[in-house]
C-alpha cells in the first residue's frame, strides 16, 4: 500500500509502497483509512521535537487524526464489524490500567500512539485496536470527520474541562482560531454561555470566529493584551484556552488571566516563565491539556452530528501530503488539511 | 498602645506607641490581641517585594496572623460579644461582591489585608470585622492558636482542595515541613490516606515531620529529586505541595510531578520556568494558592480543637518582635514564632 | 399603601390599606415594587400547606418574586442607592452563617422569606436587605424580569446543578412546561448539549417548549412514560426535572430516571414512594431543589440580558390580585402572572 | 467440583458436585476459591427478591464475594498470570461501553454478576474475567480479604462519593454496624474527619463500632432519632448512610438528615415515602449506592493493606455453607462469614 513516511528528521517525508498491516493479536483492527488529518504536531515530529518523549522510530508513517472503515478485525471484537465506519481515539490502550479503568485513556500506562510512536494514518491502512474505534452513523464520510480524532478531541477536551468555570457573566479568551481553535470556539458556544473573545493574528481567521460564535475579537498585533482587558475591565479573563504557547503567547495568555483564574496550555513550543508569587499572590492555575478520552471523542461526534461543530477543511489526495504539510507550515491552510487516500 | 511599626524597606521595624484603633463602622470589630503570628510574609513585606501588589502604607503595624478578644463591636454587630475569644481570617471582606457570595473570601474585591494593607495584629489592640471572626471556646488560649490564621488556614486551603486527587494508593510530597508544611502534613494525615513524603534541608524538621504522619522523609541535599521519584517508582507524585517554591524548590516541585498530576505553589520568590511541551504532553497542572476562605479556618479549628492539628510555636513579648523576626530569618524558629503583647 | 393580604387560609386574600415599611437596621432597603409574580406556592400557602414549615403569619402580605427600583437604604448598605432598578433574592440573609459563608443563601440559618414569613411584594413597598438585591440595567422594566426572582432562580438552580451529569450524547425529561419550566428548557438549551424532552399535559405548552428548545414533546396522558422510554431506547432519561412532583408526577419521574440516574425534585406537593431495593439496584438519585443562590439569579440576569432567556408572562393591576390567583389556579395563564402595582 | 447450588425459592441451597468450569474466550479466567462471603443478599436471593432485576438462573452457585489464585487464563490475558493471588470485582465487565470507559464498571451494560446472573463463588472453581481481577500481595491469605469484594467495596464506594460532604465540623451517621457498617465506619475514619454516629439495636456492634472510629454510638430503640437529633443540636446529621434501609431505617434515616444533607441507601428492602414538600423544602438529597467501582476495589484494597480497614470474620468450611447462612439469618454472625473451600 501507499503510505507517507518520514525517513529523516528536518527532511520531508516521502510516498512508499509497504506492506498492509494485519490483525494479529485478539482485539486488533485495521482501518481502511478514509480521512487523515495534517497537524502541526506532524511539523513539530519532522524536527525532531517528540523524540525524546515517543522515541520516533524513523522510518515511519505519519498520522495521528484518523477516520475510515473496519476492513479486518482481531478474533475476540465484538464492538464493529467489517465495514462499519468509524473514527479512531487517536491511542489504543489496554482497558486494565488504573488510567484506562478510571476513563483516562490519554493515561494509558500501555498506548501506543500510531503517528508517534509507530506506523500512523496517512497511508491506505492502519493498524489499532478495539478500544480506540467510535462507530459511526454509516453515511459519514470520514474525511468529513477525521479533523475531529485529534484536533477535535483536544479542543473538546479542554473545553469541558473548563465548563464548571465558564458560567453565565464569566469571559473565556481563545488564543487561535486555526485547527483546533475554530473547534474550540464550537464548543464553548454549544455547552456554555460564556462570553468568548478570540485573539489571532490572522483577521480571515478572526472573521471565521465571528461566524462561529466569538462575541469579541482581537488582532495579535502587539497590544492584543491591553485589547483583552479593556474588554474585560481590566481584570482579565476567568479562563484562558491558549491553542499557540508559543512565541510569547504562553506568557501573554497568563497575563490575560484574571485573579483566581485558569490559563489552559494546549498548544506548546513556548516557556513559561512566571514569578511564584504572581501565581500565588492571585491563585491562578496553569492546567496542561493532552488529547481526551475516549468518552470525549464519543460525546463530539454527538455535537459534530447534531451540527452544533462543524469543521472547515480543505482536501488533498494521499500523494500530494508534501504540499499539504508544505501550505501548513506557510499558514495557507484555513481549518484543516485532510489527506484522502 | 504598643505596636510594632515598619518605617522604612530594608530596615528592621520598631516598637511604637501610637493610639488605640476604635470601632467606627457599624460592623467594625476590635479585638484585644492575644498571639500575633511572625511569618516569612514579613520578612519578604520588609523587603518590599509586596510593594507592587498591595501598595505597603509605610510606616504601618505589621502583623497578618492574630487572635485574642473581641474589645469593641460596631452597632451592627451580631456574630460575637465583647469578651468573646476569637480567630481572625486574615482579610476583613464586604460579603456583597461576586467572590464573597460564592465564599471565596481570599478573593473579595472590596477586602483590606491588615499587616499588608494597612495596620496589623502585632500591638495591643487590633482593628478587624465582624465577618473576620471566629469564635472559639472561650478557654482557648489565643497564643496557642494564632499561627493557624494565616499558616494554618494556606496549609489547609491547599490540602483541601488536593483531597480529590489524593485518594489511597496515590503520593502527595510535601516540600518544606516549616510553619506552613508542618500543618500541612497534619491535614493531610486527618483528612487523606495518602502516602505522604516529605521534603526539607533540616533533619531536625524531617524527623518532627514523621511524628507527625510523614511516611517517607528526603533530605534536600541536590539529589532529593531522585529520591522522590526512587520512592515513586520513577513516575512522581500524584500531588506536591511546595510551601518553599523559591532557590530551586519551584523547578524541583513540577519535575517531581507524576503525568496527570498537580504541583501545588504555596510558599513564592522563585520563578517557574517550564516549556509548554512539558506541561501538555503530561497533563500537568501547577496550581496557584493563597491564604483561604473563612470556613476554611473554621474546620481547621475544629481539626486543631479535636487535637488533630497541633502547633509547634515559641512565644516572644511584643517588645522582642525583632528578636523573632531575626530568629526566623536566621533559621532559628522550628514551628512558628507568635508575640504576645 | 395598597397590599394584597391573606387572613385565613382556605379564603382569598383581600386588598388592604396598610402603613409602609421603612428601613430601620443598617442593612434594611425599601423596594417600591415595580412587578410581583403570582406563583402557584401562592395557592399552596393560601390551603396552609406551607404554615407548619414556615409559620405563615397571618394576616400578612403575599409576593415573593419581586423587583423594583430602591427606595429607601440603611446607613450601612453600600452596594444599591436610591433609584437603582434591582430585582430581589427572595431571601435577605445574615452574611456570617456557614451556610452564606459557602455561598448557599437559600440554606442561611437566620433568613426571612417575605412572602412566606413575613409581609412580601404584593405591595406598593417591601422591606428587604442590601444583600438581597441584585442590580439591573435601569432600563430594565422591573415587571419584565420579576418572574425571574423564584420561578426563574428555582428552574435556573436545578439546571446549574444538573450540568455535569448533561454532557452530549445525554437526555434530560422536563416533566411540566409552565412557570418554571419554560424557564428551565431555555437554561438547559443555554447552558448545555444535551437532548430535551418535555412531557406536559397542555398541548398549547408543549408548543411553546417546542419554540424554545425542546428537541422532542410528550402529551401527558397517561402514556407518557412509555413515551419517553420508547425515545430513549427503553432506558430513561440521564435527568429528570419535575416541575410538578405532585398527582403521580413524583413517581412517574422516578420511573423515566435511567440507571445512574439523577431526579430532581422542583415542584411538589406529592408523595414519592420508592422500594429501597429500586433506589439502590439502579443506583438512582433523589435530589431536592429549592430557590437558588444568590449569584444564581445574578448568572441568570445574564442569560435573560444576553435575550437567552425570555419570559412569557401576562400582567395584572394590583387591584386585580385575585383574579390572577384564580386564573393560575384554574390554568389559564400561558408562562407567569405578574401583579403591577 | 463442590459448590453450593440453590435449586428453589425459599428453600435452602445443597452441596453438589458440579464440572469444573473452564477458560473459553480469550479474556475468561478461573480462580480457584479461597474464601466465599457470604452476605445477606444470599438471604434476599433465596426469598427470590432478585429474580425480577437479575432473572436468578435456578438451579445455579450462590457467592458474590470471592478472592483466590488463578488457576487458568484464556489467550489474550495479560493482567494476571495462573498462581497470582487476587480479589474479584464483582462484575466481569466489558470494557467498551460508555460507563466501563467513565470507570463506572458496576454499570456495564454488558456486565454478568456471578452469584446473581449466574454461577457464583461458593465453590472451588470460579469464572471470571481478566477485568475483575485485582493483583494482591502473594501473602495475602484469600479468605482474609474475601468480604472486601462485595461488603467491602460497597461500604466504600458509598463514603468515597461521600467525602466531599464530609469536611471538618459535619456529622456523619452510619445506620448498621454489620458486615457492611462496620467496614463502612474504619472507610470515614481513614478518610475523613468527620463525626461518626452509629446507629445499631445490637450493643456488641456499638461497642465494636466505637473500637472502630465512632465518637458516639446510639442504641436503635425507638428512641434513635431522638438520640441523633439530641447529638445534632436538632439538626440532624450532613450525611446518614443506611446499611440496613429495611424495617423503618429508611425514613428514620432520612429524617435524621439535616437541610441540605444527603441520605444514603446501601441497604434495601423497605419503602421510602416522603412527601415532595419534605425534600425540595430542605433542598435533601437521597442518594442510591450499588457495589463500586474496579478502582474502588482496588483502592480499599491500599487501605486494607495498610491495616486501615480491618475484617471481623468467621470462617466456616464449604460444607457448612447452610449453617453459615442460617447463623446469618438469625443474627448470630459479627463481621462477616466466610466459606473456605
Amino acid at each position: 500500500m501507499k503510505a507517507v513516511r518520514l525517513h529523516e528528521f528536518h527532511q520531508l517525508p516521502v510516498i512508499d509502497e509497504i506492506p498492509e498491516p494485519t490483525a494479529q493479536g485478539p482485539f486488533d483492527v485495521v482501518v481502511k483509512v478514509g480521512g487523515a488529518g495534517v497537524c502541526r504536531t506532524d511539523l513539530h515530529i519532522m524536527e525532531g521535537q517528540w523524540d525524546a518523549a515517543m522515541g520516533t522510530p524513523l522510518p515511519y508513517v505519519l498520522g495521528h487524526e484518523n477516520a475510515g472503515w473496519v476492513h479486518e478485525i482481531g478474533s475476540g471484537v465484538t464492538n464493529v464489524a467489517v465495514g462499519d465506519t468509524v473514527i479512531l481515539h487517536p491511542t489504543p490502550t489496554c482497558g486494565l490500567c488504573h488510567a484506562c479503568r478510571a476513563g483516562n485513556d490519554m493515561h494509558c500506562t500501555n498506548s501506543e500512539f500510531p503517528g508517534l510512536s509507530r506506523d500512523g494514518g496517512m497511508a491506505e491502512y492502519l493498524l489499532t485496536s478495539a478500544r480506540a474505534c467510535v462507530k459511526l452513523d454509516p453515511k459519514t464520510k470520514p474525511e468529513d470527520v477525521a479533523a475531529l480524532a485529534d484536533a477535535g478531541i483536544t479542543a473538546y477536551h479542554a473545553v469541558r474541562k473548563a465548563i464548571p468555570l465558564l458560567y453565565p457573566g464569566t469571559t473565556c479568551v481563545v488564543i487561535g482560531a486555526g485547527g483546533l481553535g475554530h473547534i474550540g470556539i464550537q464548543c464553548l458556544a454549544a455547552l456554555t454561555a460564556t462570553r468568548i473573545i478570540v485573539v489571532d493574528r490572522n483577521p480571515d481567521a478572526l472573521k471565521l470566529a465571528e461566524q462561529l460564535g466569538a462575541n469579541h475579537t482581537v488582532v495579535s498585533d502587539g497590544k492584543h493584551v491591553d485589547g483583552v482587558m479593556d474588554l474585560t475591565g481590566g481584570e482579565g479573563a476567568d479562563v484562558v484556552l491558549d491553542f499557540v504557547a508559543e512565541q510569547g503567547a504562553e506568557n501573554d495568555g497568563f497575563t490575560m488571566t484574571r485573579r483566581a483564574g485558569s490559563y489552559y496550555v494546549i498548544g506548546y513550543g513556548g516557556t513559561v516563565n512566571i514569578p511564584t508569587l504572581d501565581i500565588i499572590s492571585t491563585e491562578r492555575n496553569i492546567v496542561g491539556n493532552i488529547v481526551g478520552t475516549y468518552n470525549d471523542l464519543a460525546e463530539l461526534m454527538v455535537l459534530a452530528q447534531a451540527g452544533k461543530v462543524t469543521l472547515h477543511t480543505k482536501t488533498y489526495p494521499l500523494d500530494d501530503a508534501v504540499q499539504a504539510l508544505t501550505d501548513l507550515d506557510e499558514g495557507n491552510v484555513r481549518g484543516r488539511a485532510i489527506l484522502v487516500p
